[in-house]
Parts: C-alpha cells; structure tokens; sequence
C-alpha cells in the first residue's frame, strides 16, 4: 500500500500543493494556485481605499481557495488513490499575521471590520511598523534587555509585535475586538482542523519568545508603549513543537477535498525553517542556504552558542532536539534585479551569468559590498549601504555583474566564519532557491569562496516537500522528523566543489575584503551612515 | 589700422585656426582641419605593419596641411586684410615628440626611416614606454633624486625621457641617426620661421629641467639605462622664455600663405597651459581647470612652494616671472563616457545632465571617487581605482551619473585644498573646455562643493586664443603677456556662484570624503593596490 503526504508552501504571491511519496522518497509536480488579491499594497478591497506607504497586506480567501482548488487537483493529477494519503502539512511566509475574532474566523470577513485596513493580514513585507520597530530597539538597547541578544542585537519591523502594537496604536476599537492575533501558519491550520494551537517556530524567531527564557518582562513593554501593558493577550503563552499534530481534517473539509476523515494535519511551518527538513540535511554541520530575493541561512547544533549579529537561535526552532541558528543576507535578487533593471540595458541575466562566467577570478579587479539594503548578518545593520571598489574605464557590465555575484559569497564567506570563529563547525551548504537553480555561476562562487562544497538537492519546491515531511511525521509515518528526512532522501544534488586554483584567488582578495568589512562596517561605519543621514535630511527639505 | 594674431591649436585628431582682433579682443570662428591619418595606432602608413599596444603616432604632414589649408581659409572667412596680421602663435598636444634629421625634416618622411615606426611622432598619449618610466621612477626613487619632487613624486610614461630611451633601447641604429628629438610644438615653429628654438615650458613640465636645477644627472641616467650616458644630445641644454619671438616666416611659406614676410612667430606653447592666457588669466589666486576628457588644473604664484602630488612646478612655465603649477585628475570625461556606454544603456549625456540636476545635494546618498584611472594630484597613484558607495536598490542612473560628477567636484576640492593647506591661496576658478561648455551642473557643483565661484569665459577655442595671444607678445603689439591679456579681456563670462544650502551639505558629505580619500589612497592604499595587483596576475594566467 504506497503512503502519501500533502505539502503545502503559501508564498507572497500563490500557493502550491504537491504530494510526497514516502517511501521512494518522489514527489509530485506542484500544483500552483495564484493568489486573486496577491500582495494588497495599494488599495483595500471593496472599500477601495489607499493604503499608505510601506503597507503589505493578503486576503486569506486566498490561502483557503489554494487548499480547496489545489489539493483536488494534485491528486487527479498525480492519480494518488486519496485512501493512502496519511498527512498534510503546511508551510508559509513569516511573519505574516492575522486578527482573528472569537469565532475563529480573521477580521476582516466580520462585515462589522473589514472595512478597517488593520483588520486585514500584514503580509512578511510590510513595512509601516517601522517607528514602532526602531522604539522597541531604542528601549531594549537602553534597558539592557538580555532577549535582545538572541536576535543578534536588533528587532526587525516585520516581525510580531511591531505589527501587533501598531494596531494598538493606530485602531484602539478593533484592537480590543481581537480574540487572538495569528501567524498565518497558526491559522490556516486552524482552518484545516478546527484547532486552535500555536507552534513554538514563530513565537521563537519572531515574537520574542524563548523556551527557556520565555518573553522580555511586561515592564519592557510599558517602558517602550505605556500602556500596552499586556503584552500576551492577544497571543498566548503555550507554543507546541514543530511536528505535532494539530489534529485531524475537519470532517466536512475532508469530504470537500475528497480525503479521508483520518489525514492527519502538522501544526504549522516557517518556509524559511522547514527548507532544512526539505532539502533533506537533518545533521548539525550542514550549512543551509535559501536563496532568493535575500538569503535565509539555517543551520542546527545540540549546543546554544551566543552568535554576535545573528538574526536568531531557537531551542526547537528548526528541528526538535537542537538549537536552531538564522542568519541572512539582506539583498540578493533584489540586488541583481536592480542591476539589471537600472544599469544593464536590455541584458538580461541569463545573459550577464553567461558573460560573467567567462571572466577567471581576480580578472575584474572588482569588489563589491551586498549591502544594498544594509547588512542583515553579522553587522545586523540597515543604516549600512552598498559599495563598488576597484572601477576602472575598462570594467564592463559583465564584470560588475560578476562582482556582484561574488559580493553574495563574500558576504556568505563572513557569515560562515562568523559562526566557526564561535565553536559551530560548517563543513558544506546546501544551497536551495531560485538563485540555487539557476544560477551555477553563484554556486560555484560560493563554493570557491567559501572553500566547502555546496550541494544543491535534486528536488523542486523544498518548503512544500519540507512541510509535507511534517505532515508524514504528525501522521505517525515516522517516529520523528530526522527519521522522516532520512528515509526520503534523493540523491543526485548537484554538486559544486571549490576550485583550488579559485580558492587561492579569492582567498587573497578575501583578506582585503575583510579588513573593508571592518572599517566600513564597524570602526567607521559612519561614513555610510552619514550618508544615509544626509540623503533622509535632503529629501525631507 | 586693425591689428590681428593667428593662433593654431595643434589637437589629437585636427588642427584649428583662429584671428584675433587685438583692439577689440574679439576672435574669428576657427576652420577645423582634421588630420588626414589621424591617430596613428593599429598600422605603419605605407608598409601596414601592425603597431604594437599601446602605440600612438601622427603624421607631421597632417600639421603641416592645418597651416597651409588652415591660414589661408580663416583670412578669407574672417574677411580679413593680411597686411593687418601681425603675429602668430602655436600651441600643440604635449609632450607629442619626433625624431628629426639634420636637415630638419622628420625622419619620418625620410625614405631610409619612413619603414621603422621608432621614426614617426609619438603622440602624447603613446604609452609604450611605461616599463621605461617604471625604470626611471625606481633608479630616481632609490636615488632620492631631488628633481622628482618638481613632478609630486612620480615621472609619466607620457614624457621627453621614456619616450627617447625607447627609442634607443629599440632601434639603436636610428636613435644614431636623430639630430634633434623635438617636442612637436617647437619642430613646427621650426618649419614655420626656419629656426630651431625650444622653449623652456616643455623642457620644464616634460624632460626633468629646471632653470634654477637644470638637469638631473648624467649618473642618474647611466644608472637607470646603463650606456645612455648623454642623455641631452638629442635635446640640447638651451631652452627659450614662453612669448620670444622665434623669427618672421619663411618668406616662401608667407607667399603660400598670402601673408605679409614681417609676420612673427612665436615659440611653441602647449595647450594646457597656454589655456592660462587664453582664458584672460593673468594673476596669482586664480585657479585655471581645463576640463575635458581629463582635467589640467593650473596656477601661477610668486614663490615655488613644493607642494606634495603636483604634477609640475616651474618658473616661467605658464607666465613669465612667476611659477607655474600644474595638477590635475586623471579621468573625467572618459569616465562619464564610460558610465553612458557601459551602464547607460541608450541614454546620453544630455539627458542624463538633465535628469541629475533635478536631484538634490545630498539626495542620492552615494559618494563616488574618480579614480577610473587612477589619481593624479595629490596622490599620483596611477593603481588606485574608482568606488562608489552607498548604493541602494532605489540608486537610480541619473542618481549614479549626478554621484560621477559630484566626484569630480570632491577631487578638484581636495586638490584646492592642498594648494591652500600649502600657503597658496586660491580664491576663484575659471574653467574652460569641453565640459566647462556643456555640462552646467558640473561647473555648479564645483562651485558649490569648493565654494568658490566658477566663471567659464565667453571666447570658446581658448588654447588657440592663448596661442594667438603669445604670438602678439612675440610680433611686439604687446610689451608682454599680462598687458596682452588684459587689453584684450573680454566681459560676459558665465558665473556660477556657490548656493549656500548646498555648501553646507556638501561639507557634509566632503568631511566624509576626506577620511575615506586618506583611507583608501593613503593609509590603506593597499586594498586598491591589491585588487589591481590581483587582477593583473589573473589575467596573465
């Protein structure tokens, strides 16, 4: 009797739904099902009006018709007897969170608020919490809150409760009609089983929560929002493990989506954190990279380790049983994108990546700093900005492109010396993503660069296959995650191994790299900051 | 009775001819005579041979049409009565030298020589004899040869000397065969009068004399290039003030030309620097930027001071009587032009001004160094680079371009400074060429950010007015060059005054500017260097 999970990856701007064979380990194509409202960040619905700047919102009408359209659909066709699926589990952006009402259902389909634009989901991308961000830094920093540590020394204005205490600030009403404010992943689970449970993931890396420390004090809150003095109300203080089972289907989904009754459902996943589980590394030592508009970097280790600039480290956080370590780069494609949209003509990339890799190492004289929407990791750092060194009339569009690319491995280089200067030791990544799949010129970079191999897994839609492998897990399938991910691995990753003679290059331009880190980054990060304060003060004028 | 000068300007691709009305200060429009053969750098005429890199000849011929066509053309244009010139004057590329035989001819237009591309004018920019410039700039540098402070610490491949010792390390045989090796501005006045003359500012600025120090040392010379032990055979010890009168002209080219026999000729200027007269400078205090594909910065004074990265100081160099400094940067319009070819896509120059001027001081938060070809005052460090920093996803092109001029600007500050942090005060600028004409928000930013007012003189063809102006002194209209520039000054020049908004930006962004110049081209030179050193040894691979 063959066995089948579901997985299902909510992205920025669709859903996808596959099926994972769980014992050869073969997964189905994706299923895509495009999000109709896609990224709200102009207009409301219905009411029709005009967000301010920096707004990113979802319909979750949208999530729900991925799994009703979608599931049927990756069954038929996939022609899986709906008899031998056992589990389902999803994955999502993060963070991405909901007001809910008591009855389970998000704010924004109560007809009393849906007309309240805080009453709809803050997609991962908006960015309007800023104000509320910078004065919860301000206030850590000045009272010494240890919390602050475990995310590298600074909160991010995407994350929970930026965008909670902005409604607090902004819609006091709708604020105090909130039963409970959601991650998306939190809540579609919700949906599927009828069961209200929040995962430890996102509390973890995103709300400030440590299972061993639990949250900064109320005292911290006051100081920072007087007033906002209760601070878990809307979110609660018990968080399950990453692989529980949240429950069955409900019985009338079930029958909706042809399934049986018995398809158990994981409590949510982060598509970020189950990309390790997806890319099939369940072993501490491994280096996982997604990379795409920016890098999430992920690895585990049985030991907790105080990492200077990290974005966070979670007991649980990734797999059960280890400490969960979340590093990054702030540009990526966004960065090429914008080399190409502003400075590269017609060319496109495919046709920069072809010129660029007839160009040896060292050739281009070039040296680029990725920090072109600041430095995530280690300098944590968004006042930082991007740097071309070493232009001369003779570089080409080819070459800067290349340099580029190699400013992505540099930066990976950093981080990955960041972590072994404090006892975790690296010995291979493996690389999953857009960038991972198209573009062998970077592996290869980041191979010669960061002189270990970089695999990148035979395996499309990671987040999905990593979520499916929860579901299996939830469903009973395997004992425990790393049984699942061992169980199911594919072979044939690709694999990019450093060159020596490159190694040797990028060694010698690392060690100017490195000293520029320094200066520009830290001893006289001034500069760069100073011109981020002259620009803000003349655009004000 | 009208009293006119011609005035010849001697380019790298034409020659131009020019009347100057000696009452009135008003000139003619010049006739433009391109040189036939061009640059020579890819073929030998004649044989064809191919001509290794870095190659750059003229043909001498090309010169002489320029008079012959040239002269002619602009008197009847101008509607003028030969009898009322009085003086002419040259001014030519420099250092653009050539190898002539004892009869005066150029050797190569001799039969025996015209086949052996040694024979054949280098051009200023033939940079063949970089390795023998290394050679003289280590053996002066190990020696603590005192003359290298004259040229800020570094000699050009560009100059008398390695052009000459290339020629005898290369074709001995001709080398043998040379009467005179002549910078081209005094072989043509040679050709015009039937003297041989040199004039003291090339044997200054190009061939290491001094009038206070003479020459360096024959030992010096023997050190470098073992053998060469008579290094002023082929260019004599005698050299003549700027303004003397070389002689009328030969009576058969004044018949050809339809001029009187009694016009004067004066000695050979250079185009940069007879820029000085040519736009109505004659005083202390005033900074001369001649702007173009690079920029020539000039200034006279009473006193030398010895000022670190000049590129020359010499009395009587520009003006009698005082001394000359020349500095400079090294890449200005080539740089601009590489940015529109290379990163502009179709977008040129006018439309990118354009689109730049509409943005702010210090709105595009970036800073740029103009390093293209490395720096020549003050560091005079020809392996520094370009760097531009602070760049974002949102830097648009315009935003970049505007960060490209704003570098230029940065660079003639810092060598202001320097001049000034010296003793020698400098309290306006007056600019000419090519983007001093066409680029108004460059000559504002320069106002702006070296908070002087700059003033672009009304006359366009200034280095042919300068010329025309030396050839009055030489024909006695004038007692001297100061009196002749001030009688024929001309009003109107276009001001550009500093906005004190932008001033205070600016030093804003110029506090930073200077930390990061000593940085990266002083303190830490190394990481330019290395990225260059890198490069080289990669493409040798």
């Amino acid at each position: 009797m063959p066995r089948y999970s579901i997985g299902i990856d909510f992205g920025t701007e669709s859903g996808r739904v596959l099926l994972l064979d769980l014992d050869s380990g073969e997964q189905s194509a994706p299923v895509v099902v495009p999000y109709r409202s896609g990224v709200i960040d102009r207009a409301l619905p219905d009411t029709g009006e005009q967000l301010p700047a920096d707004w990113a919102l979802q319909d979750p009408g949208d999530w729900t018709r991925v799994i009703v359209e979608g599931v049927p659909h990756a069954l038929r066709n996939a022609s899986v007897d709906p008899a031998a699926v056992l589990g389902l589990g999803v994955d999502f952006t993060s963070c991405t969170v909901l007001p809910v009402g008591d009855d389970g259902r998000p704010l924004c389909e109560h007809d009393a608020w849906r007309a309240r634009r805080h009453a709809w989901p803050k997609l991962w991308k908006h960015h309007a919490a800023q104000p509320v961000a910078d004065r919860l830094n301000s206030v850590a920093l000045e009272r010494g809150e240890p919390f602050l540590e475990r995310y590298g020394g600074r909160i991010s204005s995407e994350w929970y409760f930026p965008k909670l205490i902005e409604i607090w600030l902004e819609d006091r009403a709708l604020y105090d009609a909130i039963d409970g404010f959601y991650e998306a992943t939190d809540w579609i689970v919700s949906w599927l089983t009828g069961v209200q449970l929040r995962q430890a993931c996102t509390a973890g890396y995103k709300a400030f929560w440590s299972p061993d420390e639990g949250f900064p004090s109320d005292a911290y809150f006051e100081a920072a929002f007087p007033g906002f003095s209760n601070p878990t109300e809307k979110l609660g203080t018990e968080f399950v493990a990453l692989g529980t089972a949240a429950g069955p289907l409900r019985p009338e989904l079930a029958r909706r989506l042809g399934l049986p009754e018995s398809v158990v459902v994981a409590v949510g996943n982060v598509d970020s954190f189950v990309s390790v589980a997806g890319a099939g590394v369940s072993e501490p030592g491994t280096f996982v990279m997604v990379i795409g508009t920016s890098i999430c970097d992920m690895a585990v280790h049985e030991q907790e380790v105080r990492l200077p600039g990290i974005t966070g480290v979670l007991r649980d956080g990734i797999l059960p049983g280890v400490y969960g370590y979340e590093a990054g780069q702030a540009a990526v494609g966004d960065m090429l994108g914008w080399f190409v949209s502003t400075l590269a003509g017609d060319v496109g990339h495919a046709e920069l990546e072809a010129a660029a890799s007839e160009i040896g190492p060292g050739e281009t004289g070039l040296l680029a700093f990725d920090w072109w929407n600041g430095n995530r990791t280690i300098l944590a750092d968004a006042d930082l900005s991007g740097v071309l060194l070493g232009l001369t009339i003779q570089s080409s569009a080819a070459e800067i492109y290349r340099a580029l690319l190699e400013s992505i491995a540099f930066g990976n280089r950093r981080i990955m010396d960041n972590f072994e200067e404090h006892g975790m030791a690296l010995e291979r990544i493996v690389a999953c993503g857009g960038i991972a799949e198209k573009s062998p010129l970077t592996m290869q970079l980041i191979a010669d660069i960061s002189r270990r191999e970089v695999s990148v897994p035979v395996a499309a839609e990671i987040p999905a296959r990593g979520a499916a492998l929860f579901g299996a897990v939830a469903a009973g399938a395997f004992p425990d995650i790393h049984t699942a991910i061992r169980a199911t691995h594919q072979p044939g990753a690709r694999t990019y191994r450093p060159d020596s003679e490159a190694v040797q290059v990028y060694d010698r331009i690392y060690t100017i790299y490195r000293d520029l880190y320094d200066v520009l980054g830290r001893s006289n990060a001034e500069w760069l900051h100073g011109l981020k304060q002259i620009r803000a003060g003349a655009k004000e004028r």
